[in-house]
């Protein structure tokens, strides 16, 4: 019988290297003997990628806050149920760019719908499935946003593209978040050099690891 | 000022009649002078016509209960947000082929999620908004696949495709919500001649004309 595996999710907001620090720490868990699936929201299953094409592209206002809530809800429920729970069963780790506590720093938080109905909906699609430890990276707005443009130029998708002020709310939901659920989250600063920083989460993973 | 229009939706199987009525009574209550939005669901509004082939393509077992019932909400919310609001706002009456008793009867009781939840999902993304009346159109089951059939042959999509035992928990779900909400309802027994149901569904709504 096969150990269940964990499942890690890392947060923050466009810039502090989330997926740079995903790969990485895929890497280095691997090293470790663990099979690593890495994952991204809003898709990451076949369903929930068909999904994602519908929240990131488009017009700004292509969606309602309420409706966009929805699709990222419903996108999460396949993903949980078609790929997450499955490989977590196999004994895998699973790694997610992005996960619940980003629907409720962008939709919540930074949209306007309440914390208590993106939980909601979570309950309801995902049976309120929560990762085993969350990531959250923390980083300053000038640096994120050097880091970006550095990566995209002046490109950027249906929801990276909201403005400043919707972006600050964005990281304060998030601090949110964190101080609701210590137990389940651990705030790294991400202005450090990549490689420490993936020291650091690994540090902060032992008492998972088999 | 317009005076606000009224919301009319049609529940009931496949092959009650929803369709042929919705047309018999919209063109019935623009005789009377006024202006009918006729509109259906999965779908009637831009976003949520995407989300209808989301819902109505693909293999039966695409999307999980959960995810279902997630994209038939957010495709409410589009609805509602983009088409039906703005519609009754202007004086106009929308009738609507499906609604939420829909969502009810098929994602809630014939497919095994609470009604409690499906409720919460109209909340969330449509703010609760309620039909002022709603016409549950009822027909024997060997009279509506007799229609079915006569209609489309062996042709049917997703959820029209599902068993028998399927659409027998969806007529009982049906019946359910209407002897929950006594004042929004009227049953209508349709399995008599198209044009005898449309004038009985006219009388039972005068007390709704202006
Ligand atoms: N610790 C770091 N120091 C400097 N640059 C970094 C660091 N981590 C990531 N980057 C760079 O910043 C950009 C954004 O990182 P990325 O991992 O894509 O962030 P996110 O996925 O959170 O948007 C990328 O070009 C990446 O190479
Ligand atoms: N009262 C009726 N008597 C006999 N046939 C009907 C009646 N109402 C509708 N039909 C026929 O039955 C079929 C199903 O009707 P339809 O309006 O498409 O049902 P629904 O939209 O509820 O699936 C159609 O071919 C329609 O012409
Ligand atoms: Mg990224
Ligand atoms: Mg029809």
């Amino acid at each position: 019988m096969t150990a269940r595996g964990r499942f890690i999710s890392l947060e923050g907001g466009e810039g502090a290297g989330k997926s740079t620090q995903l790969r990485a720490l895929a890497a280095a868990l691997r090293t470790k003997g663990l099979t690593v699936v890495e994952t991204r929201e809003p898709g990451g299953s076949g369903g929930a990628e068909t999904i994602r094409q519908l929240l990131l592209t488009g017009q700004a206002d292509r969606w309602t806050a309420r409706a966009e809530a929805l699709l990222f809800a419903a996108a999460r429920a396949d993903h949980v149920a078609r790929l997450i729970r499955p490989a977590l069963d196999n004994g895998a780790w699973v790694l997610c760019d992005r996960f619940l506590d980003s629907s409720r720093a962008y939709q919540g938080g930074a949209n306007g719908l309440a914390d208590a109905d993106i939980l909601a909906l979570h309950r309801i699609g995902s049976q309120g499935f929560l990762p085993d430890r969350t990531f959250l990276l923390t980083l300053d707005e000038a640096t994120a946003a050097a880091r970006t443009k550095a990566r995209d130029g002046d490109e950027t998708d249906r929801i990276g593209g909201r403005d400043r002020s919707y972006h600050r709310r964005v990281a304060a939901a998030f601090a949110a978040c964190a101080a609701q659920e210590p137990d389940r989250f651990r705030l790294v600063d991400a202005s450090r050099a990549a490689d420490i920083v993936t020291t650091q989460m690994l540090d902060l993973l032992v008492d998972l690891l088999p």
